[in-house]
């Protein structure tokens, strides 16, 4: 990591939480389909929420969530309903943090430390504050504020703009390569980590730095 | 259907060809492998389209395409390399027609009808041409003249300008979910060709009319 950086800005969804933490969850309501109810409900959420973005016809990323639930049990032939989707809905609420990101976060406080996730306030902050982590954080944005989703540049801007930072002071963060191609292509430095050990997406919009978690940011110091 | 349509546009990939005949081409080369190729080669494929129309990074499909097959060559840790991909390239040119599109476009012949595809002129046109099916349509667009991707709006008006007729005279058929939406969300007339006997995606964006596949729409005449 440079030293003009004076901010780093994470990715919730997939960087400091485990998406995939709410298979266990799906598994517990329809056995032997949690795993496969989870990436499938993942990739859904991803697919709507680019959908959205790219017709103009935004929702918050909760109703999102829910609707790409809805999809993938009726792909799947599972019987859904609204208790059912109360349920792991609410589930989406208390993912698991990935165990270094206290400890590294701590390490952090000479920079100002930020989020910025597609989630919306009502999915975002109970997941935040939970377990403690809101504050760690100077800024918690949500992309609900200017109704648009990642990789959109708007809501790079927004982000920038909420910390009056020049793009090269910015380092994003996100193990999301989509998302990390939307702010590379924006102008923030980037830093991808890799937690599944995935090759770099196709998109001509390389990471500057790839960690294989958190905790790298530490010995870069 | 109703009366007041004036011209029908089809989809091109999903559509009228089928994009999972590749798999024999991908079998040929990877053994076993040609499935699990074929489908996540095309997941990647609008992946990258949708994510590139996002952040306002246009390349033709042809080139997508090809970064989407060098992606999945590498995640599924299989050798690539240029020969390779000019064999599957060739392959995407020459996808196998769903076996009643033919008969009942000629049977159609009191109606307008375009396509309107993703794709980028060098590979739709070898496609189209190669099995004689772009005698068959007054406008063969590309989105490579607007360089936006469906299911963006810019898209569906670029259409609709070329065929001069209001919106409702248009009826939009895809079989791709993403693009009903899309259709919808602007404002034509819709006609999902649900080939896949998949649920309806939840994007409250009903598509007005589903089909199993072409042939619905003669009886419905």
């Amino acid at each position: 990591m440079t030293s003009s950086v004076k901010a780093m800005v994470f990715d919730v969804y997939g960087t400091l939480f485990d998406v995939h933490s709410i298979q266990s969850a799906c598994e517990k309501v329809y056995p032997e389909k949690g795993l496969e109810i989870s990436r499938e409900w993942r990739l859904k959420q991803l697919e709507y929420s680019f959908l959205r973005q790219i017709m103009g016809c935004y929702q918050p990323f909760s109703a999102v969530t829910r609707d790409a639930l809805r999809y993938v049990l009726k792909e799947l032939q599972l019987e859904g309903g609204r208790e059912v989707e109360e349920e792991l809905m609410n589930a989406y609420r208390s993912l698991h943090l990935y165990p270094e990101v206290k400890e590294v976060l701590k390490e952090l406080s000479d920079k100002k430390l930020a989020v910025c996730s597609n989630g919306s306030r009502d999915m975002l902050l109970p997941l935040m504050q939970t377990c403690g982590l809101d504050s760690f954080f100077t800024h918690i944005v949500s992309v609900e504020d200017v109704e648009q989703f990642k990789p959109s540049p708007g809501t790079y801007a927004f982000m920038q703009e909420k910390l009056g930072l020049k793009k090269e002071e910015i380092l994003f963060l996100s193990s999301n390569g989509w998302d990390i191609a939307g702010a590379k292509s924006y102008g923030f430095l980037t830093a991808w980590i890799n937690r599944g050990n995935l090759p770099p997406e196709e998109l001509q919009l390389a990471a500057d730095f790839i960690y294989r978690d958190l905790r790298s940011l530490l010995d870069q110091q």
